[in-house]
Parts: C-alpha cells; sequence; structure tokens
C-alpha cells in the first residue's frame, strides 16, 4: 500500500517497501516562544531558515503548524504554507487541531497534501473528513478518541480501524490514511515502546496501511533523549514504520533513519549510506582541518 | 526459556524478559596482530586491562579465543581462561573453532560456561555436542552446515532446528542451546539486516530458545561502522534478540544496547538508563571542567 503526496513539482511516495520519509517538525510554535512571538508579530524569517534547513538535511516533506493563541490560526496558517512552499518545492503536511484553519490551509496549499490530523472522536471524524475528501488529501489518524489515549494497545488498535473504516465511508481511499498508534512516554509506561511495535506490525499485516510517529515523545523526562528517540525510530523502521514528524537537522536521528533504512533492505547497494557518510564527512575534516590552524 | 551460566560466584541468566546480555568480544587475537604476537610470546598484560575494561563497561562474560596460529591453541586458551577468571569473576563463553581445545577449556574453566561455537554440520556436532554434555555447559549453535552460510534465511532457520534436535538427543536441554542466526554483510546481501530480524522471531516464537548475535558483521566494508552496529543491535533487540558478543566498551554499542533494553519494555522505571547516563554525565563535567581550567 502507498501513499502518495506531492506539491506542484515534487512527488513523494510513501510505503512499506521504500526508503522511510521523513517529514520535518519545526515549522510549529508549540513549545518553541520565540518562533511564537516572532510568527505573531509577522515576522517569518526563522520560518524560512528552519524550512531550508530541514530540506538540506535530508526532509521529504515539512509539517507547518501556526497553533498560536489568539491570533486569527487559519489565516497564518495559510500565509506561512504559501511562504513555505515559495522557497522549497517539497509537499506539505497541514497541521492544526482548528477545523478551519486546516481548511484555510488546504485552500492555500498546491498540490495534495497531508492532513495533520484526524483522531478516532467523532466530531472530529464528521469535521475533518470531508474537508480532506473534498480537498483529495491525505491523512493522519491519530489512535484515540473520546475516551483519551488508550494505555491498551488493542483498544488504540480498534481506534485505528474505525478511523480508516470512516475515511472509506467518506470516500477517502484507504492508502490515503496514514496511522499514528500514538507513543507513550517509556518513563511513564514501561511498555510503551514494545506496544508501538507491536501495534505496527498489526497495522501493517491486518489493516494494509502506512503508519507515521511522532519520535520525541517516547523520551519525555529522561536524560539523553537524542539517543532514546534516535533507537526508538530504528526500533520502528524494523518494525515497519514507514515516516515520522521529526527533526532531520538533528545528526543522531539523521544518521538511525539511514542506518535502519539500510538494514531494512532500502538501501540498494547502500549507496544512500554511502552518500549520506560523505557528505558528512568533508565538513568534519574542514573542521580538523580548522582546528589544526 | 531462559538459558544460565556461571562463574564460581556469579550467574547470568539470559531470557526473552530480562535484560539484554552482553558477552565482551574483546579478548580475541583473530584480526588483532599485537595482541596475537603477545599472547604468543606469552605476554598476557592486555588480555588483563581488556578483561577488566569490558567488565567495567558492563559485559556481563566474556568471550575468550586463542586462536594464534602456530601455537599450542588448547593450552593457550586454558590458561588465558584462569588468567581472566582470577581477575574477574564473570562467567566465560570459550571460543574455539578446535574441538581440543574447546575441551580444554572446558577443563579449566570454573562454574558453567558457554561453548562458542558448534555449526550444523554433521562432523562438528558428534564432536562438539558431547563435550557440551559431559561439562554441563550451554553451547551456541551457528546456521550453517557443510554448504555454508545459506543466503535462504529458511535454510538458516532448518539448520538451527536441526542444531537444536541434535543436541537435546545428546541430552543437552534445550534452553542450554542459544542460536546464531548468522549476519551477512549488508554491503554484499541488501536484505541481511531484514533476514535476521525475521529469523530472531521465529526462533523466539517456532524454536523457543535464546539468541546471540556478533554485532559487526553486518557493517563489513561501510562507512561509520559503529552507527551501523549500534542501530543493528537495537532493531533485533526489538526484535528479541537475547545476547551478543560484542564491544561494550564502545559508547554507541552501549547506549544502543541500554536504549533498546528501556524501549523493549525490560528497564523497570527506566533506572538502568538513568544511572548510566549518572555514570556517564560525571565524566562530561570533568572533562568540562578541565578545558575550563
Amino acid at each position: 500500500m502507498e501513499t502518495t503526496i506531492s506539491s506542484k513539482t515534487k512527488t513523494v511516495v510513501i510505503g512499506p517497501d521504500r526508503p522511510f520519509t521523513i517529514i520535518g517538525e519545526r515549522i510549529n510554535p508549540t513549545g518553541r516562544k520565540l518562533l511564537a512571538k516572532e510568527m505573531a508579530a509577522g515576522d517569518f524569517s526563522r520560518v524560512e531558515r528552519d524550512a531550508r534547513a530541514q530540506v538540506e538535511a535530508g526532509a521529504h516533506m515539512l509539517d507547518v503548524n501556526a497553533g498560536i493563541p489568539l491570533i486569527d490560526e487559519p489565516a497564518v496558517l495559510a500565509q506561512t504554507i504559501k511562504l513555505v512552499q515559495s522557497i522549497t518545492d517539497v509537499p506539505i503536511s497541514i497541521d492544526s487541531s482548528v477545523v478551519a484553519a486546516l481548511e484555510a490551509g488546504l485552500e492555500a496549499v498546491e498540490g495534495k497534501a497531508l492532513v495533520n490530523s484526524v483522531t478516532g472522536e467523532e466530531e472530529r471524524l464528521e469535521s475533518v473528513l470531508p474537508l480532506v475528501k473534498k480537498y483529495g488529501a491525505a491523512v493522519i489518524g491519530i489512535s484515540n478518541d473520546e475516551s483519551g489515549i488508550s494505555h491498551d494497545p488493542d483498544v488504540r488498535f480498534a481506534v485505528a480501524k474505525k478511523i480508516i473504516e470512516r475515511a472509506m465511508d467518506y470516500g477517502i481511499p484507504k492508502e490515503d490514511v496514514i496511522i499514528d498508534p500514538l507513543v507513550l512516554p517509556v518513563g511513564a509506561v514501561q511498555t510503551s515502546g514494545r506496544q508501538v511495535f507491536t501495534l505496527l506490525r498489526r497495522i501493517r499485516e491486518e489493516l494494509d496501511v502506512n503508519t507515521c510517529c511522532g519520535a520525541s515523545n517516547v523520551s519525555f523526562g529522561l536524560p539523553d533523549r537524542h539517543s532514546i528517540n534516535a533507537h526508538f525510530l530504528s526500533m520502528a523502521i524494523a518494525h515497519g514504520l514507514t515516516s515520522a514528524i521529526t527533526n532531520p537537522v538533528r545528526a543522531e536521528l539523521r544518521t538511525a533513519i539511514k542506518a535502519a533504512d539500510m538494514l531494512a533492505g532500502h538501501d540498494e547497494y547502500c549507496m544512500a549510506w554511502i552518500q549520506y557518510n560523505r557528505q558528512m564527512q568533508p565538513k568534519t575534516e574542514v573542521r580538523a582541518r580548522k582546528q589544526r590552524v
């Protein structure tokens, strides 16, 4: 099962037999006070830098979020998407919990976007899925519902299944639903990693759709979060995860994804790994030369 | 299914619901010219340093190999094992392709050792398994036979099954056989990582025995081997690998194993991860202070 997302000029195909898809997470003011303040004041210079840096670091798509309290989120989200599309050529993931903002984003975006996201809550399904259908987009279905995020992976699987069925009822093809199995912090729920690995296998084998994870929630509250996130990603890729919303500018995460792609059999002749290491090396050498001078 | 290995004073239990077991690989002159030369000349100072450093870095067991051309391998292996056991308290993996050396090692060792290894070749099964039974040891069964290492994982699975059955015929309990599914270099066989992940799951689910891998063969010939080995290990642990012969002195590998243990649900309250990071931190702080002075 393959999911196709596109910008005006570029197509990204997410699928189990392809290299992993990286969706850059940085254009998101949640938890980034300075970015929120700048965006609210109409200063988008940091958005531009983050967009360019993530694409340069290997992001195949960019997630765009404008969730800032007290602003006109639909207008700002549409503006941000237009800006990002004017300086990069990758497809967009439109990220909001406000339905009107999702619609404004869908109006603004060029190509076939990914809507991030719909949950299994009735009210969300009924308001978001018609938009996804109307604009011919794809959608991330997050496996929680009215009762919250279940600690029981069987319940999360059932919610995922319901979202897919409801999407199909609205005429959205199954391949345009990507499931996020939800990752709980391992510091709070000891089995949370194992739960996700099992869910990823079941979603692949029983539901046959693509999957997406946030890669950083798992390490919440623990030391050396980047190492945890990196190994969580490679372990999840080993269980069939096909995309993640993450930060490719972090070298640990980029290395994890490249190594995991190769070890999952998705890197012919290891060319991507070898090329990645060639790109890294000159920088190291330049640094070494500078230090010697 | 749990495998118990012991020294005179220490017991190691390898099992799917326990933290991963690290078998230190360094005491092995293969590919280490200087060590080979020193051991051949009766200088065991490097063996002592390697033994101490690996246990300090978290090795639960030590692999001991004395495979140096033209030496009296049985005598040197027995001597090395005695030395290692005199300065550390961890159980021993006796590593040789020479049957007489394995027997000398089994004579020399205190406690219940791990014999590394037997293949599925008839002649090896018939010469090694009676020794394993006689000394009440455990054994690593490597899934190749007379026809070499098959690139077909189903053939490797069948060899593993045969080794377990033959061991049981000799009266060796099933839990004392640990299977090495064999890791081919991903640079030569694109699917080698995926093959191992699938084999690890099948060995767990269908044969119900513990598993062991060398962690470095997978990266042969490729750049940044340590990153590949580290992510290979965490991905393999996510698929049920219960032990590896590896080098815990390398921080990347130690971090991979600790993170994977936690994400596989084998680190209650994340205490081992937190403690590991506390141990790492003082060193970093001392380094930082020194640089400031």
